[in-house]
């Protein structure tokens, strides 16, 4: 199996993707049309022209998966998929419609095709919604994601910020929170950075500001790039089993 | 019907429901023991306590609904509710599972009974939980909650914060999204805010700050504690509901 799950696409002062540009060379490299699945945002179009001016740079042809009447067709056939982000609900539900939750994790688990995704995209390379930043604005059917990885990410990881009079949770507290419910190590990857697995390799790159490792019962641990965060592929995530 | 929604239960610099304190004095005249609804935070015994010493100082026993091996019974009887703040998908989930949606909605429709929430407890009073900005911990039923409005309440709203480097969308920016989807007003309550509703009259009150109101295809209004917002009683509301 072949991912790329980064944080963000979007970073201060550079173009769309630009931050991971070689790291996302690397991981396509020999392909020469990619399917972008663009459902979480409302604009379909725009949002593939934009991944497409991307990939252009790298030589590399972009389809979108709403241009097809069944989505799942193009997934039968593609070279590699990419999952962008924006609202990962609106995401998840699109999937589900369109009958691609399993349909794309077979291609990506069982042909090696490899899997990109960005912060939403990202979320849905995980066994289920559960560690999303992202507002509930429509319901799916259920929180099951693609599981390409069995333990949860948050993209966007937030450090606390000192001082600060907002009166809301932290997001280490909501992923205590979280811990309270569910038993499943969880990755906070920071802006900036991606993780990158290839079989049963599973490493850390990006900024030096890294991740932060949350599991239960244990004090949050912090991973700098090039961190071998293999050991996390072979989590057994429990979901929902706090007793009542 | 008799509602007090709060945005928050916590303010700078004052303890626990301190800066509501006359409007909950008012709200709750007459009252004598109060049902509180702990389940949105996992220490149940706690966060009754920390109620109990509130009400105390109102001269109002409070009873926590997870004291009851039925807590439907304890709702049967109740002299009024409150719905404490924490994760609202916690919190809904046990609602879920205790047969309280309907059992809490009807006695505050149909009795009367005066219903009061905080931060969660105000999202339980909307017709969904599409507006919360929880983290999605666990995977409740449905998003469906009690509908003592039919409109959607943002607690915590926030406005942008200028010049920040934070890659995220803004509140306004989810909420924009969430229209993009559903066509329900939206209400974005400030900190330090609330909303009361008395039969058909509904009044926002507390700090200068107000509440910033979002409708489908229009500019959001700003309304100042004093506002009269009666007309969103007559809101219809349409979830999940953007065509394909």
């Amino acid at each position: 199996m072949k991912l790329l799950l980064l944080s963000n696409s979007a970073a201060p002062g550079r173009s769309y993707l630009d931050h991971a540009r070689e790291v996302i060379a690397e991981h396509l490299d020999g392909v020469t049309e990619l399917l972008f699945v663009p459902y979480a945002l409302a604009d379909h179009d725009g949002y593939t022209a934009k991944v497409a001016a991307f990939m252009d740079t790298l030589g590399i042809r972009v389809r979108g998966a709403h241009t097809a009447r069944e989505p799942r067709e193009l997934v039968a056939s593609a070279q590699a998929v990419f999952i962008g982000g924006g609202n990962s609900f609106r995401l998840l539900k699109s999937l589900q419609r369109h009958g691609l939750v399993d349909a794309v994790a077979r291609r990506i688990r069982a042909d090696g095709v490899p899997y990109m995704g960005s912060s939403a995209g990202t979320n849905m390379a995980c066994p289920t919604l559960r560690t999303t930043n992202d507002m509930p604005i429509v319901q799916p059917v259920s929180f099951d994601t693609l599981g390409l990885v069995p333990f949860q990410i948050n993209p966007h990881y937030l450090d606390p910020v000192p001082g600060s009079a907002h009166m809301g949770e932290t997001r280490e507290e909501r992923l205590r929170q979280l811990l309270e419910e569910n038993d499943v190590p969880v990755l906070g990857l920071r802006e900036g950075t991606w993780l990158r697995r290839s079989h049963d390799a599973l490493e850390l790159g990006g900024l030096a500001a890294g991740a932060r490792l949350f599991t239960s019962g244990a004090e949050p641990v912090e991973h700098a790039p090039g961190a071998d965060l293999s050991p996390l592929l072979a989590a057994e995530a429990r979901f929902d089993c706090r007793p009542d």
